[in-house]
């Protein structure tokens, strides 16, 4: 125990159990050393330890490093979190002169610069994540440019529209995930480490260089906001959170889409699962567990603003709270995007379906544009179309079937070229403008998403320089 | 894997990881256990099972039952979620027989089983500590009855009340708290058994018996339903929420009353935690702690409801992230109540430092309730009083320190008496009417909780006949 | 302004723009009126105010009342919550004894008790809104006992189900709801008038008689939790939030089962609508509304846990953040329920789709218990079905086109009467245990709904005596 | 009505009173306005409209627009939401022509080119607002460089601070958020329009002159993506709740400090209020607002992730639930700003309160760095310093008051210097590493936050060209 100096008992039990954090933090032992070999370095420069003590220390903690990477390390009674644990063993290894290495540096600002360490180097995994996904997309779409598919909106027939149009709204989606990303990171590669409890540090130690060397960006420019500044953890929880909604999306035509009844879609059998009782089952679990864990990446990031809400300045105790909704906001997209990644370059796409399910009635929007090509405003053109849907309907027909002169029963503006307005190819190759479905749209999109990749830089995680 | 027979190709190992369980429901062992010995015993009721295979399957259970609660249990690869595993060493112990026991059965309505009997045992769990806390707190209360302390209303000096009254404030949340869990115990106790997959059960089955013998004290009425019904989840996760914001309310107040210059309050040694850089520290860490945690309970309800918005009816994979909200919930608050329960019960409070921080402005309201006797409207009664108070502080005093002659000079209502205001016990003492803050009436409060404690059932875990 | 006295300057105006809640709290006039009348009996049994000033009193009361109903009462600058409003009305139409009124109150126990008042009201009205639903859901249900329809786990198809049995699903979790809210009333039915502004009231109040006469079932135990207990405004926003996600699944089955390729309901063109640009939309906004307005009601629920987080005891200003969450919910829920009713009531199911889309591979199930009832454990029934599923799709058919033949090389169990597993409404028939899908089982489940109907008592709304 | 040609009925009163957006979408008046000025443009450009219909329909909204600012604008019957208003009130005033202003444009396109103009705008008026409290937290920093007050964590006394630092440490969340609504208007100033109901537009419209013509800084790339995208609305609102967390950790300092027994901060009177009850309060309501209202703005935040989570592809009606949230965060955060910044700019610090609670206590860490400079360990310091307090404790003092043979008997590295440790301006003075509390350190920190207000760019409402 680290602080005990003052105290006439020890802990209760009870009180230990629910205060340590060790079974949690021991995930940031890299962080922790390397951010400590960085500050042996930066009080060495200042004489707090000569050369000969850093040297030490530095080996020191290589040593408890490798302990870690091996599973040799062992965890004691009194080891309340990664940074008595880790200072413990080096203490074990190199004598008092461990003991140094807290001079001028409190836990506060050594968990908030490990905490940063760390989510950089999940953000650089997600953000890779992401990479793949994006990439997937394109391939995907690049094969399926020309296929046509009801288009839906409110989950009704709407337009027809290309699947590689369908596709690729996924892939800037998620493009706006990974810029979300780039900006936390930017925000997040900032050195607490010199803030000491609260107050700064007494000791003239070079932040700047310090925090050049752990690879941050810059440095906090308070101690009381750099040691209890958690508004990176909530960013990142909110990218993931918004991440989780983008594939919850996605998620969620798939699911629908591999109903039979659409059929659009078919899961590989490595990707889709079974029933323990109905032996026919072939559900979409994957996709399923996106959109469910979407509700938790939700809850994680509602749970770290209620933590943070209300508290009065620098750390409070309630701030170890931060850590675990983000390992498991973390852990859980790790395990989702490399399936849903799967999934996307192993989905075989069903044309005949789709085709099938084009209803004629999807293109009275087109019907009611060519009575506006014809000088009518829309607003009456849409009128008229809707009463040819009406009238189809009254049949128990669509649009497509209705007479030449059905139409211009409806308008006078109707000529026979109207019954050449029932092509879905035609009114797919009509919207081509940009960002429109339009197989020669979609392709240019495709390069543009292509090139998106190609400039747009990565998250890196940190390193020790 | 129990429904592989029509799949041409194994599961992708990246969707097992996403997709498997195990990790987790492990924790359902008795509870699945338990509901499997209720339904071989069903089954065998009606010819499913002969009674020599029932008694095998029964034996075998056992075991396997053994094995977990020995640690014996080992996990193979394939044992994806509770239910396989169980199934899977039930099968290697007592052979093909073994896979009889699904008749009939699915994961379905096996898992909703498994859940409600777990959170019924949870519930009972974390009934039991709030039901200790409550005892500590009347303890507490009973021999502060008397003790004088300032009361405040935002946080800014109101009147004058006793440290009992404020002890059992929080009796009676929790009262409320205990009040919600038996209600929710209710409609938790409810079996789901017999449901199928989603469609009921084709096998004759006594879901009423079944019901019965697991402890459950109905049995749900639309198989649809019962299979997919979590709202036993949600309603628990709030009620864990809600806990939690009673005992943040707890954790603000002591943490601030144990500031020194406040000082209402020193905690025991066992119970506050120092710092690793600054000797003198003394920190009610387990209260910040109690308040911090309330944010993850609140993340975990809000998880579970947006899980559940917008599923279609019956069964769907998204509803394998309700557990580990509740396990998450579950735990913290059984870490949270004894330390936070130990903290009342060794609370040390300081007579002293309370009597030194009841100013004489607090008396302001009893000042104008002075005037309110002598006839004048309270609005009236409240001016006059007010400006007592301003001058008084246009001197740098209370109005305690005001002389007759200043009183006269606000309103001649005031008589030589108006001295006798200016006692802050009898001020006290008049709050005698239920509920208020005279020991008179806090002795009457703590012999109805003690009434409330004595009447009040316990949440009770459900057991197999 | 009813604080003044002691101030030297006003407020700003800012600050009464962000401080003032009368916008929104007028909503309690009815509440805060009532409540009124009965302190001023109150006070006046204790000698406070003569008969004649408790006459004028309550007479000045029930004109200002009626003022708000005819909407000719108007505010003033300066009336900055509902309670200033009223008590300066009052003062203004019977003169200074209206200042008598607040003696021994404060606007603490005020607004608690007006707010609890106006909860159990909207609790009442909600209440309704859910039993007429369910009347609507048993009405549909049952003239749909014997309709087959498919019935989907994972929205991939499963088992045949009754389109009745469907409809009750929903039934009873309403019931859960209603039961949920009777709850919560009892517990918001408890009267903190007389809690004063903390510490109770100095003067002789019988806190007992006032509770009864505002139609309260008790009154609190302790003034400190009295004027800050939001408990019932907590749980009746989770009541709310769960109706939610009830509603979002109805909606999203709804939505699914509009879309053509399922068509298996139509919703009457008075529930759906069009669209601006494409002229054939028949869109089910309403249930896309009320699986959106899902996310605003839990997001109002997440919100009044954050408000009441850390809070310190008794009243802090935060309190006022109460109200707008759940006049918000209750409204929204109010416009939903009559809508969703409605659409229930009117909803045309269509048997011939519904049949269409009963694959013969949702027998699959049925297959496998044949075996079972052979004598085959199912584990290996299940495996053998799979093949059977497998077989079948290797020729691009379901299971229902295999041969005897076919049958017989996967298990020679399979005799002549397999073929008689493929008819599905005898596959429903056999789910006739309690709470399965059979319609004998389904009819007996109607019973029972009626049964809990005219059982369940309704949440009723406070009525001054 | 814009849609009903193809429907036999009119719709539902109920049905209307949910759906009907009207009651607040009129909020995008302008945003619908210009939008329209900009595409009326676009589509004359392509010949849609000739030059003269062009003069007459932006005339027509010119004047549309005219009657909404000066309030003359009626809404009518069947007026659903803002865009069918302004479109009806044109068609009133240019006749049919106006029908033409929807040739290739849905509200799906319009209502998300309405929803990014409108909150550009209030990105905008809420980055002013933090820049205004910015500037007041440097002034009000600048004044107090000097002034030693105590630092806490945990709510307990850690070391000396000095009053700026306190300050300043405010300035820097605030740039942190300022920062992030920059990222955020990037992201939210990609124009829609173009997009159609879903599949693009048929017409050929330039849609990156359009954007340029709005303001935009670019145009979305996929259509269906460009009608669903509400990423920015979700950014914005987690901006906002995170501006809320800082203001309420600012908050809690404000109310805790401004109790008398701290009492270090007086609030002015123009921003504090008092009690209907208790004459003498003076309440710190605002920042009790802030701090609840923090709440409301998780909660907004939660709600609209919730109505994203599982939506299919496109526009669905769920989409209608995303304006009421931001209305509601953005309503309430441009209240509190100028009060809060008032607040600061008025804020009276009491220096003698600030004092007189520095407990020699607090210098206990300094004593530890003495021990450091001579040589020993940081850990073993810590612990004899340790021991200095609880030798000072059982005394009833504190270590300032022990004796030099006291330190001695504590370890011979105590010199007779070591009573110089306890100064508590020289403890501040040597934290004057960057970002340390030092008033040398401040100044420094004064002037960086000065160059960072000058350097950064504000975000900009969007204009029409």
């Amino acid at each position: 125990m680290l602080w005990g100096g003052a105290f006439a008992e020890p802990s209760d039990a009870d009180l230990r159990a629910l205060q340590d954090s060790i079974s949690f933090d021991k995930r940031f032992y890299k962080q922790d050393i390397i951010g400590s070999i960085a500050y042996a370095r930066a009080i060495a420069a200042t004489g707090i330890l000569t050369p000969d003590e850093s040297t030490v220390i530095e080996s020191g903690l290589r040593q408890v490093l490798g302990e870690f990477e091996s599973g040799a390390f062992e965890l004691k009674d009194g080891d309340e979190d990664i940074h008595t644990a880790v200072e413990r063993r080096l203490t074990e290894l190199v004598g008092a002169v461990g003991g140094k290495l807290h001079t001028g540096r409190s836990r506060n600002d050594q968990v908030a610069t490990d905490f940063r360490l760390w989510v950089l180097d999940a953000m650089s995994q997600v953000d890779a994540g992401l990479a793949n996904l994006q990439t997937a997309l394109i391939e995907k779409a690049d094969q399926h440019v020309e296929m046509l598919m009801p288009g839906y909106t409110h989950l009704q027939p709407a337009q027809p529209i290309t699947a590689g149009h369908w596709l690729m709204s996924f892939f800037w989606m998620v493009s706006r995930d990974r810029d979300r990303l780039s900006d936390a990171a930017r925000r997040a590669a900032v050195s607490p480490l010199g803030s000491g409890a609260l107050a700064g540090t007494p000791f003239d130690v070079d932040r700047a260089l310090l925090a050049a060397e752990l690879g941050f960006q810059s440095y906090t420019e308070n101690s009381l906001d750099g040691v209890s500044d958690r508004d990176f953890v909530a960013e990142f929880l909110f990218a993931l959170a918004l991440i989780g909604t983008h594939l919850s999306r996605l998620a969620e035509d798939i699911i629908i889409y591999s109903n039979p009844l659409f059929g659009y879609i078919t899961l590989n059998d490595r990707y889709s699962t079974g029933s323990s009782i109905m032996p026919q089952k072939r559900n979409a679990d994957p996709m399923e567990l996106a959109r469910g864990k979407t509700g938790r990446l939700i809850g994680n990031l509602t749970g770290l603003l209620v933590v943070l809400k209300g508290l009065p300045s620098t750390y409070d105790k309630d701030l170890q709270e931060d850590k675990e909704a983000v390992f498991d906001s973390v852990d859980n997209m790790l395990l989702l995007l490399p399936v849903v990644t799967a999934i996307i370059t192993t989905l075989h796409l069903n044309p005949d379906k789709m085709k099938a399910a084009l209803g004629g009635d999807m293109l009275a929007t087109d019907l009611a544009d060519y009575l506006v090509r014809k000088g009518l405003p829309f607003r009456q053109a849409h009128h008229i179309s809707g009463q040819a849907v009406r009238l189809a309907a009254s049949r128990g027909v669509e649009i497509t079937s209705l007479t030449y002169d059905d139409f211009r029963g409806l308008s006078d503006l109707f000529t026979e070229d109207v019954m050449a307005v029932f092509d879905f190819a035609a009114s797919v190759a009509k919207r081509k403008a940009v960002g429109g479905t339009a197989p020669e749209a979609v392709r240019q999109q495709i390069t543009n998403a292509q090139k998106w990749l190609s400039e747009h830089q990565s998250v890196q995680p940190v390193q020790l320089k």
